[in-house]
Order: structure tokens, then sequence, then C-alpha cells
């Protein structure tokens, strides 16, 4: 591939990726972990910093709970969604018929699915963060995600973004 | 916070914070002023270059004129969000019904509003850009949109975007 | 404009614009099509990696076929946009009145609509390419695409993107 022949010098490993994870459509967040999951292959270092929307990607479905919240809090908890499987598609959703549809192909190319993307990324030492201020005002707890999950500030997400060598808001 | 210890020894203050703001979302909005408004309060520069729909962000309510526009530019005026207020949310809006839970849980918290966090990153020095050609196509006219809102090509984006330190296009 | 000041003395020829376009809508392709032909015109490269919806910006309409494809990939080919022409607005697309609305004021501007910023970014050398694992899960085969388009692994285009001077995605 001709016009990407400048990379052949580059040394990737040790390189950083770090990735905002605003959005909660299930092909926004597949397409976020499989850069990770790609990055991670290459030795990439791999931080994904999830706020708003992107915090839905966390919520462990176990672990839901409604204590200490307002009402407000209680409402938006139920309504936004619960975990990886309950992301809609960002086009075509179609009540979920699109997504269906989206996750049967991949099936039929043997394509992991979004936890499996999740899971791996985990696994291979992808580093996840939740947007304090986001965890405060849309009422979710640090208990309430997968475990691991460290807490950052917008500021600590901008002094990591400084060091990475790929930044992306999806 | 160990992964990001590679940070420490980064001199902060005075990198560039270069934001492409397409979407016209009152919470993607709100994203990319929470970033400004850290970043400033870590004296790095931020240019919010506000293209497209990105725009309506800018509009003054109290200036949105349909005087030497055409039929087009008049509808569509109208329709478009006219500033900060208007924003709809990116998702789960429900007709506004989910923007007003929002906006009550952000008041629970006693954060800024989306207005707060516009005039805040003002006052500290964000530079606010709106798109010649967006401008052009969706007949604003410079003298609709708030106070010290420059006008830039999208070459001259990208000039600035590339000296830039995070590019993040939202 | 001071606040772009310390652009002056940077060489902007042979710099690299890497954009991973997600979205297949009207409005954000024609912004990365946009920031494309700039960046051509002031002979940065531009690179610009096709991924999810992202690909059927560049489906021809006269090349669909549905041979050799499951039945989930026929259907999916049939919903999902067919080219340039097809794309709907992210905002007040009403159905296609928006769009048309949009496409009216770009034509009163003599402003080029997308299918020429497509094809001046071909003809300026910028370098298209499809997402390997996108095209195996939509079902689209290359030979479907505008001539002239590689295909790339997500990993391919993270080590591009490493050495590009402004990442974007759209």
């Amino acid at each position: 591939m001709e016009c990407l022949k400048n990379n052949s010098g580059d040394n990737i490993a040790g390189k950083k990726l770090s990735l905002l994870l605003f959005s909660c459509e299930y092909d926004k967040a597949l397409a976020a972990l499989i850069l990770a999951n790609s990055a991670l292959e290459m030795k990439m270092t791999v931080n994904i910093f999830c706020a708003f929307w992107g915090l839905c990607l966390l919520r462990d479905p176990n672990k839901i709970s409604a204590e200490e919240k307002t009402a407000w809090e209680k409402m938006f908890g139920l309504v936004a969604p619960q975990g990886a499987d309950e992301l809609p598609l960002s086009r075509l959703n179609l009540a979920g018929l699109g997504k269906a549809m989206l996750q049967e192909m991949m099936k039929d190319h043997d394509s992991p699915d979004l936890n499996d993307f999740l899971h791996n990324a985990q696994k291979k030492g992808a580093n996840f963060f939740a947007c304090k201020l986001s965890l405060d005002v849309m009422g979710f707890e640090l208990e309430e995600l997968l475990p691991g999950v460290e807490v950052l500030t917008a500021q600590e997400y901008l002094q990591d973004a400084l060091t990475a060598d790929i930044q992306l808001f999806i």
C-alpha cells in the first residue's frame, strides 16, 4: 500500500491511543472497542474515557441499584441503556430489528460480539475511566459499573490525552 | 493512577486544544464546553471551530434576523435551534422531557448549565470561530451570532489544528 | 487573527490528515470531504478510512449486487444508503425535506454538492480505504464500491493514523 509507506520505520509498541467515548450506540461502542483491541494487539497503551452516554457501556446489568438516588436519577437509570447488550444502533435500529440483523451478520462471520470485545479489551489491559462529572450528574455509582473502572476528571482526561499519539472523540 | 503516570513531567500550560464542533446537540455541546473550561483552567489555549449545526450554539436568540435572506434561509433559520438553550439532546430527548430531566439533575448537583459553560469559556479566553462555508450555506449572518466570534475558512481551521496538541471532532 | 499567529512558521505541505469516517449522514460526509478538499489544496496528504456506515459513501449505486450474499446481507444492502446521493441528514432530515432544503441552499451559493466534493477529493489524490471487518460483516464486496478504494484492517488504519498530524473520527 504505497500511500502508507512512511509508517514502516515506526516503533508502534508503547504508543498511546486515547478514546473519549461519549456515545452509547452499539455500533459506535463496537468501533471504539475494535480500535482498542487492534491497538492492544500491537502493544499500544489504550485509555478509554467514558463520559455521558458512554458510561452506559460500563454499567454492570447485575449491579443496577436505585438506593440513595433522587427520583430523577432513578428514572434516568431505568431509561438509559443498562450495559453493553442494551446499547441501540445509531442508524436503522428499527426498534431493535436492525441491531438483531447486524448481530446475526456478525455471528455469520464468526465475529466476536460487543461484550466479547469489551472483555477482551479489559483482559488485554485497556484502561477504562468514568468521567466524574457525568457519574455525578447521571446519578451512577462507581459500584454499579464493571470492575476495574477508575474515576477521572475532565482535567485528568486532558492531561492524559496530551501524551497520546491518537486522540478520538467517539 | 498508575497508567497515567507518564504525564507528570509535562508542561500543560500553553498546550492547545482544537475542537471542531459539528453537532448542535445539548449534550455534545456540553461535552465540548466542559473540555474547553477544563483546558482553560489549566492555562491551555482553546480554539473552537463551529461548523454546520455547531453554528447553532453561537446563535444569539435576541439577534435572529430574516432580512436579506432567501425563503430557504428564512425557513432554515426558524427550524434550526436558536442558541444554546434550544439545543436538543442527542438521545432520549423525548420531545424535550429527557433534556429537562438532565437539566434538573444538573441543577441538583449545582452544576452550571450550558449557557454558563459557554459564557465561562468566553470569559476565560476560549476562541470561538464560525465556519465561513457553513455561514454562507445556512444563511446565517455574523451579526446574528454571539459577540467575539470570528469567521474562519476550513483551510484556516486545518492550519490551526495542525499546531494543536489535542484535536477532536464533536 | 491573533490567536492563530503561531501557525505562520509551519510547513503545511506534506502534513497528513487522517479521517475515520464512521457515519453515513450527508452532512457529516460533507464535513469530511470539505476538510479533505481543503487539505488537498494545501498539498496535505489525505487518508480517509471508511468503516461501518461510512462505507455507504463509497457504494457505487450502479454496481449494487445481491450475488453470493446471505439473506441478511441482501436485506441490509437494500436498506443501507446506496452511495453519496442517498445519505440522509443527521438532523432535520424530515424524510428528505430538510436535506432537499440544504441542497437548494448549497445550489443558491454555487457550492459543489456531496458527489462533486467526493470526485474532487479523488481527483486531487485523497486515498479512500474500506475497513475490512466492516466489509465482511455488512456483506459488501469491494467490487460494489467506487474504483480506487483499497481494503485496510483496523491495525493498518491505526499504523497510518499514528503518523498523521490531524486525526478525526467523524
